[in-house]
Order: structure tokens, then sequence, then C-alpha cells
């Protein structure tokens, strides 16, 4: 079976998020922890800013659960950056066990599966996992320099600069990471880069799929089913197939690139990069937990895994979902 | 404590290796599984070559042991290319749900340590970690187009043409993994990328040593204490300071990337590369084992977490180590 039922239920403790000026514009303001306004954060480049965004919202989630960095036996981190240079450079100053992680948008919850087994398994008592991303230091190593102005096709989705941390821990709350579903690299042959919505959904729809036939769920078992970044045509291109396939979720499906920005900010498809869903779960959807507005969420963050330099040799976008069910347990 | 005790014995129960022909006119020749003679491996780019590769290490793997990919239960693995394509493209082949990971030439301790938890904890049965690395999509990514024929520094390293594979498993043979040291990001300041041994150097020190003390070893415990690829002069340095420190490892010293050249290759510090430690531990240090030659293994693969962005903005090299260590049990 794909879905690894997680038996001893470990908690996810705390969240935190940390966002730029466009997503605090957009329309989960009201739940980030901190913005950023300047997106060098004080720092000489785009890429050091991401990494001290990475950094701080690690430490925003120390400070909440009232830990310090060797209180946490290790942390899963990455970003979307060549060799995670956004990770590794803020990572260092934790001083805290580091597993680096690679799966494009889908990262923050490959490693919340990572941290869960980890704690879930009796490995670590207390396990982080972080991710982020950055518009301006995406922009510059995937597409054209930002002077360039280069113009966006239609289904493109804008790398949100945001950075989200969450803490996974034996016991606190009642909020619980219950079963994961890892998932395969699917590739169906979509080659358009600025199409990384409809690259992404099929990942999206068999991971999804899967994990409701490992369970044996009915389709209305979550109060919400939350893709990671497809955008606005990965998500109804996702939403139609799952339906036609036996998996109706109707109005408890979501997708983060599709929440994060407002019609009129011209995001085009949405929110993309591993920043989106790990800001918009650890702001917006946490909060909905932690407040007892929802109690069942699947989280399936999806990743493109791409670069430059096989979009350049013509290769197809090989893609991966990775599913996280989080759950209010009885105490 | 850093060090975890795998309380089940997880059995290393195979691996495989593929590799160059610079590396197949060195000293683990006679190691390796296969050879590729063309850098291309009869793919149009180096590139889809080492995707190959690690695909071809990953079904040798799976040949050696009679399984198929549905009896794998995950995968963890990862490369030195920018958004680790080198094991995207590849591991796609394979339908096995996927964790990318990025460890720079960590990358295979990286996986055999998550995959070891992963089989200890009861999460996956059978589960393989890979990773690999080519010299030419290498240099032609971190710093020269191999026609312009750069010179290079003394100190600097060759990036291993190779693939490895290994299998970890529930039951199988006597190797087991018994403890595993996942490694904290280290940063001293040193910010010559012609000198990795020296950047990487003071992070195998500090997770060599932190598994020494966890467990309480003394220093003839292991029959050898094997880095990744910290070269020649990483390894003195190391060394040195090691026995300083008083973990004074004499003569049960080495290091994958100072083995695996031949002095008359002119390869200077040596190799470097996740298929430097990937291919001469599948290759050489497992055959030893599985032959009764050594009893005792700690690979320490080391990996420099930059990337040409951070070097170009002037930035150190922060380097980590993970620690996995390898022993015969009883039956």
């Amino acid at each position: 079976m794909q879905t690894i039922i997680l038996n001893n239920k470990p908690r996810l403790v705390s969240c935190a998020s940390i966002a730029g000026k466009k997503e605090n514009d957009g329309n989960m303001s009201e739940f980030f922890d901190a913005i950023i306004l300047d997106g060098r954060y004080g720092k000489k480049s785009w890429e050091e800013a991401e990494s001290e965004m990475q950094k701080d919202a690690a430490f925003m989630v120390l400070h909440k659960t009232e830990n310090k960095p060797e209180d946490i036996s290790f942390i899963f981190g990455g970003d979307l950056l060549n060799q995670c240079m956004g990770t590794s450079f803020g990572i260092t100053k934790l001083n805290i066990p580091f597993f680096g992680i690679y799966g494009a948008c889908s990262t923050f919850c490959e490693g919340l599966i990572l941290a869960s087994m980890c704690v879930d398994g009796g490995y670590g008592k207390k396990v982080m996992c972080t991710s982020s991303s950055h518009f301006c230091s995406s922009e510059r190593q995937f597409r054209f320099p930002l002077e360039y102005g280069g113009q966006r096709a239609p289904a493109a989705q804008w790398t949100v600069t945001a950075a989200g941390a969450a803490l996974v821990s034996d016991s606190g709350g009642d909020i619980s990471i219950t079963a994961v579903t890892p998932g395969k690299v699917i590739d169906l042959g979509i080659s358009d880069a600025s199409n990384m919505g409809a690259a992404m959904a099929p990942a999206a729809i068999d991971t999804i799929k899967t994990h409701f036939k490992d369970r044996g769920l009915k389709n209305n078992y979550f109060d919400m089913v939350v893709t990671g970044d497809l955008g606005k045509f990965g998500y109804s291109i996702a939403k139609e197939k799952l339906k036609e396939e036996g998996v109706d979720l109707s109005n408890r499906f979501y997708d983060c690139g599709a929440m994060i920005y407002k019609e009129e900010q011209d995001a085009h498809a949405g929110g993309s990069g591993c920043g989106c869903c790990a800001s918009v779960f650890s702001g917006y959807i946490f909060d909905m937990l932690k407040q007892g507005k929802i109690d069942r969420v699947l989280l399936v963050a999806t990743g493109a895994l791409m670069s430059t330099t096989s979009a350049y040799q013509g290769n197809s976008i090989p893609s991966v979902a990775h599913a996280v069910s989080i759950e209010r347990v009885r105490k």
C-alpha cells in the first residue's frame, strides 16, 4: 500500500509563515505571521533574503512553541533554487541536524511526510520542516532578468515570495498527521513550462485517488482537499478528472496557488513555488484547524521536477504530488 | 542525542554501481557492476546519460535481489544537477513512490539514513536509495564549457561519472545498518570553490566525533571509517584534526575521493560528486563486507552546499556530513 498510516498520531503542533508585499495584498494577508515589504529583506541579494525568510519562519515556530534549536531533533528543508541554496544558507544558523530535500513545489509536504514518519517511529521527539520561494530569485534563475520585463503567458503562475515552517512533535494539541501518501513521479509528456499546472495535475490526481482508495475513504471525508499550486487551469483539470474517476470532491476541493492572490493582482493562473503551499497552509489552513472551523484536511503539494537545462533540451516535465492527512484527534 | 540507534537492524541487502571510463581506469575498476565507455551512454545529452545511469543502477539492484519495482516501498534519490534533474528523469521510469533529496555529495548517505529509518520503523519493507554524478554535466553546470579546457587548481577535485544504488530491507543477509548520525550544517567561512575538501572537512570531523561520542565507541571500533569525497587535502585536515581531538583513526581512515583514481590519472586532489561515495561504497566497500574481509564500516559522506550563484555572490561554503554505521550482525 502506497499510503502509510501513522499509528502514533504525531502532532502538528505549530506553524509559521512569512510572506512578501504582493502576498500581503492578496487573499491570505491576515493569516501570515510576518510580512517583508522590501524584497531584499535588508540583505544584499534576493537569494539571501529567501534564506533569511526561511530561517525566520523556523525561529518563529521555535518562539511560538517555546523551544530552542537544541530541542529539535532534526529539520527537513528545501527550496527551488539551484543546489537548494535558499535553505542551506539559512538553516546553517540553526545548528540542527539537517536533511536537504528537493521536491520542487511539493517540498513542504515531502518534509511533513518525513518529519511525521520520524516522530511516529520515535527517531525524533520534535522535528521541523521548512520551505521557501522568492519571486525575484526564481525569476532570475528560471526565467528572465527582472529588468527585462518579459511578458507572461496566461497559464503561467507567479512564484510566491514566502516561507513556511512547521513543527511535528510526539505530543501537544489535538491536530495530528494521521496518514501520508508519498507520490510517484508521473510524466505524461507535457513540456510547456508556462503551463506547469497541466503538467502537475496528473500527479495530483494519482496521489489523491491513491490516498482515498488506500484508506477506503468516502469522497466527503475531508473538509478540505487542498493541492499545492496547480493554479486555476491545473486545478480545473484535476477537479474534473477526479470527478470522472469517482472522486467527486465538489466544493471541498481547493488549491493554494489559486487562492493566494486576488483576481485583480494580475498573477495569471495563480501562485506557485515551495513557499506557496507552505505559507497558505501554515497561515490560513492551520488557523482554520486551530480554530476548530475544520477538522480534516488532505494537503497535496505538487512539484514540477524540471530545470532550465531539461527545458532547453526539449524534455517534458515529470511531476510528483505528496499527500498529508491532517486531522483533529480526540485527546 | 544526535545519533539514532536502529534497534531493528535493517539489512543492507544489495548495492550496484555503474561508472565511466576514467573511473574504470582507476583503482576501483574491478568492483563496478557496469561501465559506460561513452559519456553520452547512447543518449542525446550528458544529463540524460546521468539519468540513465542512475535508473540502471536501481534496476541492477532490483535484478540482483530478484525484486520488481512494485516490491519497493519507496526510493530516496538525488544528484548535483539543478533541480536534481539527474534523478527525476531517471526515476520516473521506475514508478516507485519518490522522495527527492539534496545533500550535494552527502546525498548517498542521506538516502541511506532515511531508507534505514523507514525500514526500521516499519514504514516500508524494502526501500532504495540512489545517487549519481557525471563529470560532463557537472562541468557544464558548475564550471566551464568542456571545450574551453579550463586549468584546474591543485586542490580541485574531479567530478566522478558514476551512479550507485542500494536496497535496505527488513530482512536478508547479515549486513545491517546499526546507527546513523544526520549532520549539522557547518560553515567555517571557507569560500574557495577549488578547495571544497577544506570546506567539508569541519563537517566530517563534527559528525565523526559526534558518532563516536554518542555511542561511546573506542577509536578502533570500525575496520574502516570512510569519508565521501574530502579528497587528499580535506582528508589530511580531517585525519589530523580528529587525532588532535582524541579520535585517532590512524590506518582505519579512508576517503572515497582519495581512493577512486590512480595517482597518474591527473585528478588532482581526487574524486568528488554524489556518484563518488555511492559507487566506491556500492562497489569496493560493500564487496569487502560481503566477502567477510571487514565487519564494521562507518560511511560518512560529505556535501558542500553551495551553488554557482552563492559563489558569484561571494558567499562561503556551508557543508554537511551524514554518517551511517554498517556492521555484520549475528543472524
